[in-house]
């Protein structure tokens, strides 16, 4: 605070010696003053961030409850903890908006065998069920296996299909720069390849992990039945294991798998948003979102995704209150529950905010990770709106960011239709579908300086936002 | 290859179609036909280095071979598998460069314990002697501990340092966005601070390593002694045992540390620079250097410094060979022996640049580790230069790279007076000081599509150096 006070005095006599002299620019010297103030914020974010990390010790103290999965006990745990939280750090107000949520448990069953055909040897694969997934019997099932690379190849060789496990074995393209272009380009085959096989009457599903990474660890996610066809189980193999499978099949095309899961879906849990708020001292009506989601899948810690993003946007109003920075516009924290399967918290939150009379100014997202800030996307086609958030780099890039563009925001705020403006925090994305939805995804995989500039960024930003509305 | 054949095809349509009806624009045309092939040539580059990772595979191999301090064993065995590689490779030409180098060994004692006043506890404290130190007696020295944080606190203290060791204890300030800033700011500690203490009669320097992580992993590093004092053993503390006898000194002022080292340096050694090269298709005699350093320190593998430098620098010759570039200009790869605790090979290739009638367009250096990309840094104040790179920003972004500005270059090349342009590779530096000069610095530290970009990144801008000059 001591050197914002030395500004402060600085700025006003630099103001009041411009208003003597030369009265027709005061407008100009205004803007001088707001330069040198966002100047001096954006530093002392990012300066108390780095030094302090007290985000990056809330994500250990939420990362301890363990994973966090919609309708879990830990996710109540996780919930009541980001509530309690909140209330500790002096929030005008924090509340849990009530929805309920799928309720899907992995089980303690969970394996997979390979069995040559001459029955001689056998190979254990390293898999996780796939989250949404029905259970075997509890004797399991065994087939042979057809392995494919696309929906299309499925479909052409339907016949081959019936009766069988269909492994999906396509990788994320390694040539693709954006590491979430990558992953959306792959998986089609978690979400609906056991819907696509099941019309071909196969008996089960194994997919390659969509990771980035080549270790054995896989890497479970969401997948949907539809209602037309019969629900049969699915798991993702770790990347070394579906190159073995892949491998021994051209070897010996009539080996089976047997696989077995007693995961289940349990009738829907009550959960909660938490929303929690500062309001804005001149505008409090309108309000600047900032967020992430509390659930995460049941393996590893929800570190990356999305602890992180939970406790950067609850650093953000942190860092205000550390700083004495009085927002003039509300910052509201919601952290979002059953992005993972379901996005029902984010859309509980876009029906709350569109029955309310409140202005939601703008949203910003954390959902990528804890990696080293580069820049902002907008889910906006307004050139006037980009150029004017393109004016705020010169403060942005205090915490590493390079530019601002057009884009997605995020899953969960996308669901707020009327709010003015959508952002997606953008960090590197290399390394993220290394940990994504598996158990690597733990504490120990953030890298606290990396976080906290995640954390510095969002909160200059909504900062500008707070102080220039759109 | 396939593709680039066809757009060649299709960009040979595209001018001469443009050549008969409007042949006023033809200069325009020709600039659309480069734009294209351009931006063909640098989505080849990043594609067969994100999927083939041949510079990845070849850093493993470096660094298989173990650390390679200058005049050390492995560091010949480094440069003749840099050699034979390069040989192995294709290039036109490769040669070694003879080099005299200074010839330190840590030797096998390293050892300090911390003794209460009482002579009742001790505590071994994890250490590193700095590079260049002198050892200790064979029976170390003992003696109590003054601690400071700056050269100026010392002077202020200088009677009490007399017969004692000093402690430095300054950390990299974390407030510091750019850690190489951070490091700057930090290292007069360990390269000045024994001959600092000297002065004032002390017989010992112990030194917080300057890194960016907390833990307790010492980081060495080159420390230099003036010849008007004695000269003083020195080593690196681990962060937390620096922490452990900062608090410790407040509880018993009193309390000695034992010290013995039994490093030495030896008489200066042969050694190499590495040097291949592809010659240029039009021009021959204009060069463009693209290099990173072969020693490393001799604690871990040298993997981010700067096996990555050199491998990276393979790599842009290795991916115009099997792309088919051929560059207009002369491709030279030079791998630097030296950097760390000398800069001997910088200074012997830039006496032979300066020598030689060949012209140096542009040196490239790679030697801040293998994170994702974020810019280069031109060592140039001419702004037309600079608009010139800028205006290559829509092929390098292919690469990941958001920006070219205007600062240093690298510590090797940076001795070439005579070339047009220096250039430094900036990848992302948050984790960078974590690993730097200490057993952490090792391969499994490497993200390979990160490696990779940069990798590419530097081959996009040699490539459009060769092809435009500058």
């Amino acid at each position: 605070m001591k050197n914002f006070s030395i500004i402060k005095k600085q700025s006003f006599n630099f103001i009041l010696s411009l208003l003597i002299t030369i009265p027709s620019i005061s407008q100009t010297s205004l803007d001088s003053t707001k330069i040198l103030q966002y100047k001096n914020i954006s530093r002392q974010i990012v300066a108390a961030a780095l030094n302090e990390r007290l985000g990056y010790k809330m994500l250990r103290s939420l990362c301890r409850i363990g994973p966090r999965l919609s309708g879990s006990k830990n996710s109540l745990i996780a919930i009541n903890w980001a509530y309690n939280k909140m209330q500790e750090m002096g929030f005008d107000s924090v509340w849990k908006q009530p929805v309920m949520v799928p309720h899907w448990e992995r089980g303690n069953i969970e394996e997979a065998v390979l069995n040559d055909s001459a029955k001689i040897h056998t190979k254990k694969l390293n898999i996780l069920a796939l989250g949404g997934s029905v259970g075997t019997p509890e004797e399991g099932i065994t087939a042979e296996v057809i392995e494919v690379q696309t929906f299309d190849e499925l479909k052409k060789r339907k016949d081959e299909a019936k009766g069988k496990i269909v492994f999906f074995s396509r990788p994320i393209d390694q040539t693709t720069v954006n590491t979430f272009t990558g992953y959306s380009n792959a998986v089609d085959q978690r979400v609906y390849g056991a819907n696509e096989s099941a019309k071909y009457g196969a008996v089960g599903v194994l997919i390659r992990s969509v990771t980035t990474e080549f270790d054995n660890v896989p890497h479970t996610g969401v997948m949907i039945y539809a209602d037309s066809f019969p629900k049969i189980p699915a798991a993702a193999l770790g990347y070394i294991d579906a190159d073995f499978l892949s491998a021994a099949l051209i070897e010996d095309p009539n080996l089976t798998v047997s696989l077995t899961l007693n995961c289940k879906t349990l009738p829907d849990a009550q959960s909660y948003n938490v929303i929690g708020e500062i309001k804005g001292s001149e505008f409090p009506d309108e309000v600047i979102v900032v967020g992430g989601h509390i659930d995460s899948w049941d393996v590893g810690e929800g570190a990356h995704d999305d602890g992180v993003g939970c406790t950067q946007a609850m650093e953000v109003v942190d860092l205000f209150k550390r700083l004495n920075i009085k927002p003039k516009r509300t910052v509201r924290v919601v952290l979002f529950i059953n992005e993972e399967n379901g996005g029902r918290g984010g859309r509980a939150y876009a029906s709350f905010a569109d029955s309310s009379n409140q202005i939601h100014v703008a949203a910003i997202e954390s959902d990528r990770g804890a990696f080293t800030p580069r820049g902002f996307t907008l889910n906006s086609d307004s050139t006037a709106l980009l150029e004017k958030l393109k004016s705020w780099l010169p403060y942005l890039q205090t915490a590493n960011i390079d530019w601002i563009r057009n884009g997605g925001s995020g899953s969960d705020i996308s669901k707020l239709k009327n709010a003015k403006l959508l952002v997606g925090y953008v960090p590197d994305c290399q390394r993220y579908f290394d940990f994504h939805h598996s158990p690597k995804d733990v504490f120990r995989a953030i890298n606290p300086r990396e976080f906290e500039l995640g954390a510095s960024a969002m909160a200059i930003l909504t900062y500008l936002l707070s102080e220039e509305g759109i």
